[in-house]
Parts: structure tokens; C-alpha cells; sequence
């Protein structure tokens, strides 16, 4: 492609500003140095590697995989020391072997019994040794074993017993913190999160196992920056984009949002004080946001070229159409079949994972154009 | 890849059933043809060249998309009588006349009465005759002109009266019928559907225009079989596939949904009687299909290796977790880690559209691997 910007980009298209994502990278990056704890970004965010590169950079390196297809893809870039935050189960042992084998150290977690044998056998035919954390629940219900649970102990001394295995320590996400729109909450939530993993780092040290890695990681826990004593690695991942759902959080303004969906104007309607725009389900994700608190949050907020917000809101998609209603007229008269606008998208994980590349927006130019690299 | 089957592929995966496609193409395509309407298969539901020339076997070989990338695709794959029925603008002109160039004939919509004469100007520099609809609202309050404003008549005489457009009649979309629960209340919007586009055409034709094709189109419509008296198209997509909503609604039975997601539990947990599998957000989509009627509905049916419904459901996903709730504790003996289940999402079109292809499934073994043509 030649020459671009944001009025001869083809629509829908994701776009990224790139002086945002900068700015966000620096912040938490920051943040999360000045507590001396490693930053190992989550790329599912982005899946993107020059997002990774520009992330890690002044970090440590490490990253954290939501895919066996993303650890492949940043494997490949260079991200050789990777970890893997989706529970391993048997039918992915073979492609974790794979990756070992070309040099990937990629780290697993499980909060299952049987999981550490099963694995150790087939890394121990394979000849290499796999680094498994133990997944703990902090609160959240959604997998991983409670800190107090007798099993906890049990997974994780058959990890460190077993020879092919490496017991790497303990790894937790609040993802309850995502519900906590109070900010006092979501420190609340913060603090327990690291808590959690002290507790039960302190319990097994004391029965002489030794646990090298504590990590933790949420956007909203991380932002609200707890204290992180004990704590040795953080793993935010939505932080470097941001999107609608953490501004109604409150963990970012709308300014610090980096990602957008150009989106053109096809259907005007007078009658129903309505536009449709080319970006429906596919183009924005049917993810609903803010829903909970926001009742009108729909599918994303309408911002005009230059990044300011209309007032109004995708209201429904249907597979490539979305419907922004409740136009006041004299907004109306600016929005012709062809007008492009930018939507703010409920969650940018979900919204960048509908598209096959991010267009860079640099003071005015697509400068770039970088690769997401979806699939499983 | 090797011989294959639903124990060996890799997980998440998209499982197409052969069987039930034929059978579902079969069972809409007779009864298209018995009444005397062409048959032109949205591809959007499964975006996929094979399905389509399965769909339009024994039709008259044209197909409806949703994306200019799938009439790229489609048109690169033979398929030369499109219809792209996402209304058109501006920012699109050059590639429909790259397509017309190429030998596509891919006729455009349009509700907006600037749009004929800036496309007739752009068609003639190019020195082609594009096809254009005007968009019929039959109810459905998306996009498109209702059949008695005088506007439709002014679009139609204007696209009629375009040196290089052709006006191609009159299209609709009953997306309402998709709220319709009720078999009587589908069969009703059903003929208004019809109803909108004939009371138009016969105005039109009053005065003197020509209006070759009246084309309707939505999976509840069709399978309602209404009087298609004057209609002489219909357009349905979700039927060659059906999902859990379309079953929800009535359209068709479990036993006729051709597209699971195979998926693997990763996590279990006694106290919460729960399963994580890898299936989330991205492989099922956050669509949450006929939440109205069945707010237990989640994210999905949860099915055996053999299709048979575990009467369990997604009740939550996040992007690569599948939270399966409720599961009995007989039903929890029998899910260790690893064991695999199929996943019935919510909408088939959205869940193709989150692949890149998918795995055919015929009398037990994977028997092809079909791209997906995402993108725009």
C-alpha cells in the first residue's frame, strides 16, 4: 500500500495510535519497575510482535501466551522465554514438546493432580524439562486451586519431584477485578491477589520447596498498583491499548485509548435519527463491555476523525452492521453515506483478535502496517 | 496433515458435519425450487468456496455476500453473479470497478439517494454497468427505504436513469424474524417480507419501470415458507448450517446443526461442579444468541465426541476459557483434563467467521480442511 491515512485507509480497519500505546507502555512499564517487580506483558491483547517489542523494551523480555499459535508466532520473532496462562491438558503436550525442542522455554500452568505425571512422562521422552506453575485461585472462581487448599501443596510437589518437570511457583489473575468499578475495590482486590500467593509461597517454603516466581496480573490490579511485597512478576496485558470498558472502569481516560475501528457511514436514516456503519459484529467483537453499569454502553462510542467523541454509541451489530441511533439532527446533517468515524470498542482484545493486521497511525500517517497473529 | 479425527485433531477446532450440510442444503433448496424462487446462498455464514458450490448445486450459481473480501474471494474461485448486500458508499466505489474489471458482476445496494449519481460517475470512467438495488425496509428497522416512501421511488428512477448502472429491483432483509419465536408470528413477517417488495414493484411498474428481481431473504423467513407470489429470490445463509439459536427458535432441530467447536477441558473443579475448556470468546464468539427466551442460554450447548447434548452449557467465556457450570457429579467423573467435548455455539455465522477453516467431518474421520475467506 502507498501513502495512507485515516481518509483512504479501506473500512473497516483497525487502526492504532501509535503515540498512545507509547505512553501507556511507559507508564505501566514504570509503574511496575519502581515496585521491582518483572513485567512479563500478556500479548493476547494485541498478538501483535512489534506491540511485544515496543512493551518489553527495558524489560526483562518475558511474555505471557494465551495461545500455543501466539507462542509459536513470538517464539519464532525472537520471545524465547514465554509463558503459557491458558491450563495445559494432554492434547497439547505434543506442540509444548515442539516448542521446547526449538529452544522455546514456555512455561505451563495446571491446578490438576494428574496433570504433573502425565507431562513429565512425555517431556522425559522428548529429553527436556518443562517449567510448570501451579494456577491459583485468587478470588475470582474461574480455574486454578484456592490457597488454602490442601491440593495446592499436593500439585505442586508432584511438579518439583517430578525429573523432567520445573516447578516454577505460583501464578494467579483477578479477573474478578474487571467487576470492581470502585477504585478503593479494585486495590482491595489488588492487595488480595498478591496475598493469596504469599500465603500459600510461605506455606510451602516452610515444608522446604522452593518457589522461584509469584506472579500476578490484571490491567485493573496492576493500575491500581498495590503493594507488591513478595510478588516478583506482574502479567497486565489489556494496559497497552486500554478501550472502553477500562475507561467506565476507570483504570484509563478515553485519551489513553490506543485502538480504534475506522469505520464509513453506508445507511442514513431521518426517520430513525440513525446511521449504519460497515463495522458490525465481526469488525468490533460482540464482547458487551460495560454493559453492567452502563446500560446504553452498547458495542463502542463514535469518535469523529480526530478523536472526538461524538456522544454517541454502536448500539446493535448484526454481522457487518452497526447501528448508531438517538442522532440529533444536526449531527445527522454530518454524517452523509461515506463519512468515516473511529469506534472505541468495548474490549480491545477481543476487537483485535476479528482483524489480520493493526494500521499505525503516527501524527496523521499510517505509517505501518503489523501483523496479528491469530489462531490456536 | 495426516488421517484425523475428533480425538486427534488439535483443539479449540471447527467442526463441520458433512452429512447434515448436504441435508440442510438439500432440504432449502428443494423447497426454494418448488415454488419457483432462484436461490442465492448469503456466504457470510460460512464465508467458505466448497460449502458454496455444495449450496448452489442445481441452482443458478449466484450468491450473496457480505464483504467485498469474500467477493474477491468467491470471484476468484469462479463464482461470477454477486450480490453484496451491506449497503454501498463511497470509500468501496474503486473496488466494486475493480471487481467489475475482473469480470465480476457484483450488483451493489443502496437506501440513500446521493449514492446513484456518485456511482454512475465512478462506473463511467471505468466503463462498466454496475447492478443496483434499492434496499427494501420490511420492518426490520436496520438499514433501507419502507416501501411507501416516495423516496424508494426517486433512488429506483434514479439508478434506472443511470447511463452506466443498471437497476436490478428491489431488495429486503427480515432481520426481525430473528425475534420471532413463535412459528405463526415467522410466517407473517414472512409474507409481509414478500409483501413490502411486491406493493413496490407494482408501483414502480405502474409508472413505467422495469423491476427484474424481488429478493428476500433470512433463514426464519424461508424456512417458513411463505406465498413467494412476485418474489423471484430468496437469500438465506444460516440454514446451511443452523446453531443453538436457530434450534432455540424452531427453525430446525439439534440433530440438523452442522458446525460444532471441538473443545478440550483444561480445568476441573469439585467445589464449584465446573469445567474450563478451551474454548472462549474468540473460537465460540461472545454472541449470546437467544439469551430473550433462555436466559441460561450462555455461550453454547455442550455436546459428546458423538453429538449427543450433556444438557450442559457455556455459562461464561472469556477470551480462551469456556466455563461449563452445574455439571453434575457423575457427569464431573466423567471430564478429567483432556477430555474432549463438542461445543454448539450460539451463532454459526459469527463462530465460522473466528476461524480460519474448517475440519470436515464425514462418517467419523476429518476428511478435509476448508478456508474460511475472512476480511474485508
Amino acid at each position: 500500500m502507498g501513502a495512507m491515512d485515516l481518509s483512504t485507509l479501506p473500512t473497516p480497519s483497525l487502526v492504532l495510535d501509535l503515540a498512545r500505546v507509547r505512553r501507556n507502555a511507559r507508564r505501566i512499564g514504570d509503574l511496575v519497575a519502581r515496585a521491582g517487580v518483572r513485567l512479563r506483558p500478556h500479548v493476547k491483547t494485541h498478538k501483535c510482535v512489534e506491540l511485544a517489542r515496543l512493551q518489553t523494551a527495558g524489560q526483562f523480555g518475558g511474555i505471557t501466551v494465551s495461545t500455543l499459535g501466539e507462542a509459536r508466532a513470538f517464539g519464532a520473532a525472537g520471545f524465547r522465554d514465554q509463558t503459557y496462562a491458558v491450563p495445559i491438558e494432554p492434547g497439547k503436550f505434543a506442540a509444548v514438546m515442539d516448542l521446547h525442542v526449538r529452544g522455546i522455554d514456555l512455561a505451563v500452568i495446571t491446578d490438576d493432580p494428574d496433570v504433573p505425571a502425565a507431562l513429565d512422562a512425555v517431556a522425559t521422552r522428548h529429553g527436556v524439562r518443562v517449567p510448570v506453575f501451579l494456577e491459583v485461585d485468587c478470588g475470582d472462581g474461574r480455574s486454578g486451586l484456592a490457597p488454602g487448599d490442601p491440593l495446592a501443596d499436593a500439585v505442586c510437589r508432584a511438579i518439583a519431584g517430578a525429573a523432567h518437570l520445573r516447578f516454577a511457583g505460583l501464578l494467579t489473575h483477578a479477573g474478578h477485578a474487571y467487576d470492581a468499578r470502585d477504585p478503593g475495590a479494585r486495590a482491595r482486590l489488588a492487595a488480595e491477589e498478591c496475598a493469596a500467593l504469599v500465603a500459600l509461597a510461605e506455606r510451602l517454603r516452610a515444608s522446604g520447596l522452593d518457589v522461584p516466581t509469584l506472579s500476578v496480573g490484571s490491567t485493573p490490579t496492576v493500575t491500581a498498583a498495590p503493594d507488591w511485597d513478595g510478588i516478583t512478576e506482574a502479567r497486565p496485558g489489556n494496559y497497552l491499548l486500554f478501550d472502553a470498558f477500562q475507561a467506565t472502569l476507570g483504570t484509563c481516560t478515553t485519551d489513553d485509548c490506543a485502538l480504534t475501528v475506522l469505520a464509513a457511514v453506508v445507511s442514513r436514516s431521518r426517520a430513525r435519527r440513525a446511521v449504519i456503519v460497515d463495522a458490525g459484529a465481526i469488525a468490533l467483537s460482540k464482547d458487551r463491555g460495560p454493559a453492567a453499569w452502563d446500560t446504553a454502553a452498547g458495542y463502542g462510542r463514535v469518535l469523529d476523525l480526530e478523536g472526538r467523541d461524538l456522544g454517541l454509541r454502536v448500539q446493535n451489530v448484526s454481522q457487518e452492521h452497526g447501528e448508531i441511533g438517538d442522532v440529533p439532527a444536526p449531527v445527522l446533517d454530518r454524517l452523509p453515506v461515506g463519512t468515516r468515524v473511529r469506534v472505541l470498542a468495548n474490549h480491545s482484545c477481543l476487537t483485535a483478535a476479528q482483524h489480520d493486521r493493526f494500521h499505525v497511525l503516527d501524527t496523521g500517517a499510517i505509517v505501518n502496517h503489523w501483523a496479528i497473529h491469530r489462531g490456536w
